[in-house]
């Protein structure tokens, strides 16, 4: 445990402490070791967190508390996320249990898919804690199997080991989700992040109310779930992914929804397919573009903004007068503002303009923290193009 | 019909042009004249609208075709629009008919409410087309009453008289609308605006999803919507307003519900209210601040903010730990960035925090342009205190 004194913080609620921000010389401390932070003028306790001197984001607090990180802590926070979701929000079955900041555990997300949890740790402060994370989490859920899914690059930037293995239990089949009327089986070990993109739930349910018969095209379809509940709905549906693994998994989730006539999933680079589309002028009554995180560094971040601008207007050269299209983008170093532009561009460079229905973001069991805008990274927007 | 000209436009799509982008002697045109505009150096064609020499927004298009404005255009704009209410978004009884710029018919609001409508104009260039409208509008839905509401200020900047008055019909009783379980009466003809506020009508009906029983308090509850729907999933109500007329409609709303028991509204100023109760050290678990526009024009906007601040300030001292903030704002001139800063603040003031469960805007009847932001005018956070 160490003592480390910051400058005047004018950011209550904010768990961030970046490294030009602290006074003391903080170089000593090992990676991961808990500190209790201090303002240096007034002596006055700002909270209690891990730090990594390596880091720019030097402190990320757990507490404004002057608190023991230990056992009885985070069985604490733990209980009061799973409270959040279970008995406020009403969640059951398959919910993300923990959502790092948002759940004042910096570094921390696990999911429960039914009968399997995954867990990811993220930084080398909440790496020490694992075993105890894992008894907790055991302990309160019992499941068959628990993965622990640690394949995030960022931790070697805390050097940290990737791995990924189940630790507890036998992956003897995929977990199956149901969402509204449909079944998604995935891959929870091998498939991208946990396995299934649970932040894209409510947005996915939203968007059903407005599909009917049609041509519809899933961009980066992953394994199928926005495709499958427009099937559901009656449109004929083409998903794109590069991964030969996801498109299979897609197919497979067509045929458990008996929906196999309606769905067709091809192994593609989304541009080159889009491209060869806009050749052959191909139309569609609804677009999916949802591709994953083009910028993970504020660095990328002027390529991330041509590559968006670049996908969506392409896509937008294939939509019908009158057709939908829905896009999403999960970086968090895009703003909702930025995004907003990138796609008013994407349709003015074609000279189109179209109704916003609807402005979504992550689902509730990924709480964005108010005092804390850098957890909100999602953004999802159904337009209608003006006919 | 007049030709101006303009300098070159990079913005497809936005239906305002200001004075300053006008090179051609404007202030010939007596206001309201429909002109063709064409950009100065190529004497390419940009669209047809109408012009105000008098107003910062000279010209507002209604087409980016060079056609006349007749009612062959008219009654294409409004079926367009009603289209895609009845058709697309599956409302019949009671929603905007039109939402001037979102439905390229600026200057123009329409509500339909069961057997009444209610009919606003804003501007010159629409007035000129009041008769025709109405003709319109009556051939198609044949209402049983009409009402013209004209008595926005913004009337009296554009030379036109501010009135208000039933153009068919008579007006026996008032409207009955049916939100999901509740209904609620309303006076179309001497209530706020058009009477009745379907733009948070979506928002509400989320709201309820998280409602229980509980203590609430509805701020510029008017005619008790928010408040009716909270009750009716258990909360023990309590409204304020400043209108006596909204009180006693508030409890008329609460009686024809059988929720008399659970709701209590007060006519009274909300910043004392709010005062008054903090002394007494009352809690909440439910609090909707739901003001009217702070801010009517950009000058105003500074003391807006101040005003956004201190009332959810205020509000936020009297919730309870894991209590729920509605708050909203239906300025258009404070961004959802800025207002989103203006509730952190507020929460970061009291040295609390939250997450945000919710981020909604105005109901689907009321859509954005794209390509207009400036149509984006409502914005609805519903935020847990972190317990």
């Amino acid at each position: 445990m160490g003592k480390i004194y910051v400058k005047h913080l004018k950011r209550y609620g904010n768990l961030w402490i970046y490294k030009n921000e602290i006074v003391s010389d903080i170089s000593r401390f090992s990676p991961g070791t808990v500190v209790k932070v201090y303002e240096s003028k007034t002596n006055k306790f700002i909270g209690t967190g891990y730090i990594n001197p390596k880091s720019t984001i030097a402190v990320r607090l757990l507490s404004f508390q002057d608190e023991n990180i230990d056992e009885s802590f985070l069985r604490f926070r733990i209980f009061q996320s799973i409270k959040y979701r279970e008995e406020f929000l009403g969640l059951k079955e398959t919910y993300r249990v923990i959502f790092s900041e948002s759940d004042f555990l910096p570094g921390l997300i696990v999911d429960k898919y039914n009968f399997c949890l995954v867990i990811q740790i993220l930084t080398a402060g909440m790496e020490q804690f694992k075993d105890v994370i894992i008894k907790i989490l055991d302990e309160i859920f019992c499941p068959e199997v628990i993965i622990l899914k640690n394949d995030s690059q960022s931790r070697l930037k805390e050097g940290l080991p990737i791995e990924k293995h189940i630790i507890k239990g036998e992956l003897k089949q995929f977990p199956l989700i149901i969402e509204e009327d449909v079944k998604f089986l995935f891959d929870p070990l091998y498939g991208q992040k946990t396995g299934f993109f649970l932040d894209q739930r409510e947005n996915r349910i939203f968007l059903k109310k407005l599909i009917t018969a049609g041509q519809a095209l899933d961009l980066f379809c992953y394994i199928g779930t926005w495709s499958i509940h427009m099937a559901k709905k009656g449109a004929v549906v083409k998903g794109i992914d590069s991964s030969q693994n996801a498109v299979e998994l897609a197919m497979e989730n067509a045929k458990i929804n008996n929906l196999l006539e309606r769905c067709k999933f091809v192994k593609a680079d989304v541009f080159d397919y889009l491209k060869w589309e806009i050749k052959k002028n191909k139309k569609y009554d609804f677009i999916v573009v949802d591709p994953p995180a083009f910028v993970k560094s504020k660095a990328e971040k002027k390529d991330a903004i041509e590559g968006y601008l670049n996908l969506n207007s392409l896509a937008i050269k294939l939509l019908k007068k009158g057709g939908i299209l829905v896009t999403s983008s999960c970086s968090q170093h895009i703003s909702e503002n930025e995004f907003y532009e990138i796609v008013k561009e994407a349709f003015l460079k074609n000279r189109k303009t179209g109704k916003v229905i609807y402005k979504g973001i992550q689902s509730k069991d990924h709480p964005i923290l108010l005092s804390m805008p850098e957890t909100a990274y999602l953004k999802c927007f159904i337009i209608k193009v003006f006919d």
